[in-house]
């Protein structure tokens, strides 16, 4: 199954007609996780028809109000629909004072757990790992202390050749090992190399969201060949001083980025409310990484 | 000018795919008055094209997050869109604290003052005033403190005849006095009478908003013959053991409701997300209150 982007929220600060300031659903292996939650990600949500189930974990990337006031109402709605399975929103250092307050009054006594999991966003560091995905932290630069999210697969199993698994006869207890690398030593001691016995996994998804932030290319080595870049493009070019002084991209840099990063794919989001024509500020990026595409509320995207 | 109520959230606690969590904007004589402020109040002021100016007063009529959850997405974003103006807060007991830790954090050095007034739901009393308009109090009944708001213009000036103004030749330093009811005394000592000067003045305006209640007949007084009533009708006649339990209303008891205060129009909203089909909940209103119309994200009442 190929991994799901869901645009929640493509917008900046100020959203537009058509997009809600930043959120998103990422779903890989048959769970779902949830990237920034703008105000209105909980309603996009029920607008798609998206269930709250098998989505246990937020990744805040700062606390900028675009990017979190989904939160309350997005956890009010999950009680009222009889949630029960924890909730843990991992978010820069400081998130859970912040919510305390309003955690303590509007969700005393909702059905289900919510944590809050802090971590260093200055930090390249693994903050997440379930049994098939693992969730690295990406060091931005904006004017709040703020990261990117790197997801990646684990590493799959190889592929059990069936005719050779029969030839050798090999136990099934054995097979797990096998699938993992491990070679086969028969009862009479002779050693059957694991690539007799398998071909190789199917190659694992890779998924990096950057957003907010300045030109870096800090961030390059850590996003290296994934499958899927989001990176934030607030500006076009003619705003490049103003991208500057407010700690974002534009369009063009946002492109960079993904070619120097040798990316499969972009897609560009955050575009500022200012730009009516949103094609013209993706040509900007395509004319620097041609296989850019433009998020947008609603938008699906599979990689 | 008419008044004007602009529905910009009909849904209840959980939003549908049409209707968002509950907020309004009564225009009232050229001034804008938001009437609570469910996530995405800001969002859809953006997309129906709504300025934010000639907007300083916001009332919330309790702390259940359907009806506040909106408030700093749309402080921030009137911060981002350069506002100067102070805002006001009017909401029950406890709103400034529980705000205090994000206005704090994310609304440090905006461009404008937002000020909490807090007033005491139990009580129908005079809350807020200008030149024009009074806002009330009105004591609901729900599960934590709630009340609802009457706007009531302020009597408007009577009428100059023109003819007679100027057949007793009365000085403009007189007309204001006289608009107002005053009988004019000729500078030989005779009185003319107002009656003879003025014709009445325009009827004022009034419109009552009641969410979220139980059925409570103590209301009908206070908001008895208004031009327009809103009233929540959470449920229909089917669950009216669940209405009285949550401490909300069904249709017909906010129709009844209208009927007995003998307002002129009812408009019902707050509808649960279980009724796909409005227009039954709203036929069971209409048998009672036949003037009754259905609050819809983005519908403008005129009255």
């Amino acid at each position: 199954m190929p991994a799901k982007l869901t645009i929640l929220g493509a917008g900046s600060a100020l959203p537009t007609r058509n997009n809600f300031p930043s959120a998103q659903i990422l779903e890989l292996r048959d769970k779902r996780y949830m990237i920034d939650c703008g105000e209105g990600a909980q309603i996009r949500m029920r607008q798609m028809g998206l269930k709250n189930t098998r989505l246990n974990h937020i990744f805040i990337s700062h606390l900028h109000g675009d990017h979190c006031f989904g939160l309350m109402g997005l956890i009010s709605s999950f009680a009222l629909l009889n949630r029960t399975a924890e909730l843990q929103v991992h978010g820069p250092l400081g998130i859970t004072k912040l919510f305390e307050q309003q955690m303590n009054f509007f969700c005393d006594g909702i059905p289900f757990k919510v944590s809050f999991q802090e971590f260093d966003t200055l930090q390249h560091k693994l903050i997440y790992a379930d049994r098939s995905v693992e969730v690295y932290s990406i060091p931005l630069k904006h004017r709040v202390p703020c990261s990117g999210f790197l997801f990646k697969e684990k590493p799959k199993d190889r592929h059990l050749i069936r005719d050779m698994i029969d030839f050798y006869q090999i136990p099934i207890s054995q097979r797990n090992l096998i699938k993992k690398g491990a070679d086969f030593i028969s009862e009479e001691g002779t050693t059957i190399p694991n690539h007799l016995l398998t071909t190789a996994p199917d190659e694992t998804i890779s998924y990096a969201y950057c957003a907010d932030t300045a030109y870096s290319e800090e961030i390059i080595p850590i996003i290296s060949k994934v499958d899927l870049l989001y990176h934030e493009a607030t500006f076009a070019g003619s705003e490049t001083l103003r991208a500057k002084k407010t700690m974002h991209s534009t369009a063009e840099q946002a492109a960079s980025i993904a070619r120097l990063a040798e990316v499969k794919q972009l897609v560009i989001g955050h575009l500022s409310a200012r730009y009516k024509n949103q094609d013209a500020v993706l040509k900007e990026a395509q004319a620097v990484f041609k296989n850019t595409i433009l998020a947008e509320d609603g938008k699906v995207i599979k990689f």
